[in-house]
């Protein structure tokens, strides 16, 4: 399928949109009519400039507030549009997008509306020039699709036809169904637009918070299949409306779009044969989380910490400055190499997959930004991959539980000093989740990233306070939570928002105790909280004593239980520790805004 | 009245709220249960903080999903609400915030509510506590305040009253007459909030977009003045979640806070006498601008314009490095004095009021900080204040027209050599608007500033599209549009956004033929933008030739014409020069994304 975005999608100037679609791989532009007006590129410039780049040019839009008049706005109406088409043979484009009347309809009757559209294609026709009529979601009279095509079919014009816009049909609630009965020669074009379910007037949801299909939580793999069970066989196009993509760099939206149709054909093709949607290869999500790496120049402090919690150091790497430290299935990396000036903080993940080299082609496929890394002979070579934000993903092989080859390159380096402390029975089994930090304007791409690269499934978006503003978050992960990647956008105050590890363990209190007799130094929780915590919970007073005494936070809810306590931080990160009882599945999301104060009046 | 915030108005720590408050001029606050929690500081130590900063503990909130359950969900409550009356007598703190069940409530019945909160009120009254019943605008049953009030009448309870919230009841339409029905003694507690009419979900609305008093769309004056012709007589409270004031600065956010508070009493206490509401020296919105003021470390760039707009230089101040030029109506005074490092941008403007005085003792009594300027003896002296955002504006005396007395102090310094072009009589008029660029967490705060100290109105907010993310613009003006003032805030990614200067005129075709004779830089326009108008508005082909000529931009409503043309940046600001015809009353927003594009491709 020739893949198209409007330009409307991308910020900058209409040259800098054209360039960078194309350098994204894009077959073809709509072009947004404010786009072109604002421009000092002539229409004829631009025709030439989309030929050298390879680009056709599929769609002008939009012509608004057409049918629906009486006849002297009517002849008004025609004579716009005889001044537009002129201006869209000068840029070589067929297909003009003409929206259901908004402003000026007075006329509410399809037997009108569809003469006055067959008077507008007779006036295309003579510009070699197809109309694709869409039903706005706030159209005056026309707000659904069905009626939409109802009209055009009334119309009866060979360049008349319909736009179907999934966010103008989903958004509405209108089943998609009706679609596979409209002729898919009479569907001239398809506009792709995902977007989160939200409760406000659908003007200003579809004007602000639009996103690629992916990100929200629109069924657009069933979208495309009808419109290809329709016959369509036209450009797919993204038409975006969102305020954080007007803003962000023109190249990487660009290549964020590309990657969200690559991803949707890829969903669409499940059982559709012969359509020319492009498949990927096959993806299976990881079984596994392989390793957390964490960065620094020095990450002394680090392992200071990993010691009093109960891992083991297990060696240093025999080529590189890198050392590992486990506890069951937890296995974290702490890396000096190319760290000059780089405070502790998250820098990779690794995750096990069954094919790593079909994740990997399909990472490519989808246009991620692979990463190198140097590997000695004999040494385990991982593919990895940048994500929005930073953070490297590696893929590793499936381990089923045992240790990761790679395990073996760490078997040199003398282990730390740790203070003597009574071994401890209770230990960390693995990672729970790894809490990563995103700004405002890389979220969705996260999101999307780790949807089609990985087959993570992201939670709707939920919020907590901190005194310095709302903590917005969307949990990526796999259905059976092997693998948990928070994702939080800080306040636009919070420069140095933390980033965080946490790991598992059968028996909290033990691991506490551990950590306690070796030194550790927990996040203080008030006294307030376990006083609330009485009143809350009906706890009775010796459990929250015992809860106190090791500074834990509770939560229950209908599942289960959740028992989790913090490190102080270091540099950019901090640890928890956490035990889930029973199908407790959140991450104590009650107790984040005593987590964040306590934060805000030891590390501001 | 005694005035009130409650702690979640506020960021950062609890102890730090407390601080804030009580600086800004605060009587009392409502402790915010997670602010309690999230705290290290114990009830007694608040208690005694409270004390010692002069400040009552008014309201303790929210008890939530208390009535409407069956028995045995009920004894639970009762167990819950007996901890944290416990917590309320360590603070010391007499009423407690009861709302209206949203999660558990499974019995729809007025006589089952009440009930239910009579054996609430026993438990309270043992602890000296009142309940304030409060219905949420998404209560599951009780949704409406009058069926609060209901269910409390029926309780029959001395401890059990209503509180009254005024986004809870406006937010939903419900007519607020029937408040004056409640007795005044029965209405426990009042909580403030205004915020602008958006169509979202309620919960959504209330949890981010609530506004202080003043900044939003609701009639909150007359909400004041029905509860105190019911007879209430208790504080008066801000009760306001908003994401931009939980991150703002605490002391400043205060500040803003008792500002709303102290405009609302005002504008209250109109046709309602005795009620011991405070009232303002009164305010008149002035009559015109004094004058706009540009501050750079050098002008030169600027007076080099201002020549070829064809202002005349009128002086030089006598004491100070100030230079002003003029034309009509329009003083541009150029202030070069401590001025090091700063590009040319809008320092000041001056608004001429008929009793200087009264609005300054007012902007007083609003807590605005004042700017001193020094003046040599024999020279005016104009009071000032610091606006929101950084302008500073002046407070002259009327001039009906005539020159201002002040400007006989600029009667020194030589005129800059400009290039000799033909004289015109098409001259600047006065100034249209000055635009101004806030940032997203001062725009707010500047609305209620020009509101409740210049007595202006604001226009609902609009957007328009720059290359690199939305502009949103709210207006403040007079009634007249003698003054005003679009506040934009510009793109989180925009670092220079620049502000301008609007000068008016009554032949801009003039204007603009003796600019380009004595050389000035046009912004220029592209050919594209004069294609679409005559597709747009049906222009001859002559009229637009004329347009292109001079560069002109032009916009048409239903009320009149609107012509316009801009000079290019001069530091942070350029000039515009606009003609008004009939009663056009826009800014020619529909060309505002062909000027931005065109700056961003000349100046980026």
């Amino acid at each position: 399928m020739r893949r198209s975005i409007a330009t409307v999608c991308l910020s900058g100037s209409l040259a800098g949109k054209m360039d960078a679609a194309a350098a994204a791989g894009f077959d073809g532009l709509e072009i947004f009519e404010p786009d072109l007006v604002s421009s000092e590129t002539s229409p004829e410039e631009i025709r030439a400039r989309a030929d050298r780049l390879g680009l056709s040019l599929d769609l002008y839009q939009p012509f608004r507030d057409f049918e629906g008049v009486r006849e002297a706005e009517l002849l008004d109406n025609l004579r716009r549009a005889e001044a537009r088409f002129a201006v869209m043979r000068r840029l070589g484009i067929d297909t003009v997008l003409v929206c259901s009347n908004v402003g000026t309809a007075t006329v509410d009757s399809d037997e009108v509306s569809a003469a006055q559209l067959r008077r507008l294609g007779d006036l295309a026709d003579g510009f070699g020039i197809r109309v694709a009529f869409e039903a706005l979601a706030w159209g005056r009279y026309i707000d659904d699709y069905r009626r939409a095509w109802r009209v055009v079919e009334r119309a009866d014009h060979p360049a008349v036809g319909v736009c179907l816009d999934s966010f103008h049909i989903l958004s509405r609630g209108h089943d998609p169904a009706a679609i596979e009965d409209i002729p898919g020669e009479k569907i001239f074009f398809v506009q792709l637009a995902d977007a989160p379910y939200l409760s406000m007037d659908v003007l200003s949801w579809s004007r602000h918070h639009r996103l690629f299909p992916g990100e929200g939580d629109f069924d657009l793999p069933d979208f495309v299949r009808r419109v290809m069970s329709a016959g369509y066989r036209g450009p797919l196009s993204l038409e975006v409306f969102n305020d954080t993509f007007r803003q962000t760099d023109t190249a990487r939206t660009a290549t964020h779009a590309l990657r969200s149709l690559v991803w949707l054909e890829d969903q669409a093709s499940k059982s559709l044969t012969g359509t020319g949607l492009q498949q990927l290869p096959a993806l299976e999500p990881p079984s596994d989380l392989d390793f957390v790496e964490i960065k620094a120049e020095n990450t002394d402090a680090v392992e200071e910490v990993l010691g009093q919690l109960g891992l083991t150091f297990l060696g240093q790497h025999r080529t590189k400055p890198v050392r590992l430290w486990a506890s069951g299935q937890a296995r974290v990396v702490l890396n000096e190499q190319h760290a000059r000036d780089l405070e502790p903080h998250v820098a990779a993940i690794g995750v096990q997959v069954s094919e790593p080299y079909d994740v990997e082609a399909r990472a490519r496929a989808l246009a991620v930004a692979g990463v190198v890394r140097r590997a000695a002979a004999g040494e385990q070579r991982l593919a990895g991959f940048s994500a929005p934000g930073g953070l490297e993903v590696f893929l590793g092989e499936n381990s089923y539980g045992d240790e990761p080859a790679w395990v073996q390159e760490f078997q040199h380096g003398q282990p730390p000093a740790l203070r003597a402390g009574r071994q401890s029975d209770a230990n960390v089994t693995g990672v729970d989740h790894v809490n990563l930090v995103h700004t405002w304007d890389d979220q969705d791409e996260a999101v999307l990233f780790y949807t089609s690269v990985l087959g993570l499934t992201a939670t709707p978006a939920t919020e907590v306070a901190s005194p310095h503003g709302l903590v917005r978050s969307r949990v990526m992960r796999t259905a059976a939570g092997r693998i948990r990647l928070p994702l939080n956008v800080a306040p636009a105050v919070s420069t140095a928002y933390p980033e965080h590890v946490a790991f598992s363990c059968g028996d909290i209190f033990g691991v506490a105790a551990g950590a306690r007799v070796r030194g550790m130094r927990f996040l203080p929780v008030p006294n307030n909280y376990y006083d609330d915590l009485v009143a809350r919970f009906h706890l009775d007073q010796a459990t929250v004593d015992r809860l106190r005494e090791y500074q834990l936070l509770y939560d229950r809810d209908e599942h289960g239980t959740f028992l989790h306590f913090y490190t102080r931080r270091i540099g950019r990160m901090f640890f928890e520790i956490v035990q889930r009882s029973d199908d407790y599945d959140g991450y104590g999301a009650a107790n984040a805004h005593v987590r964040l104060a306590a934060q805000a009046r030891l590390e501001p």
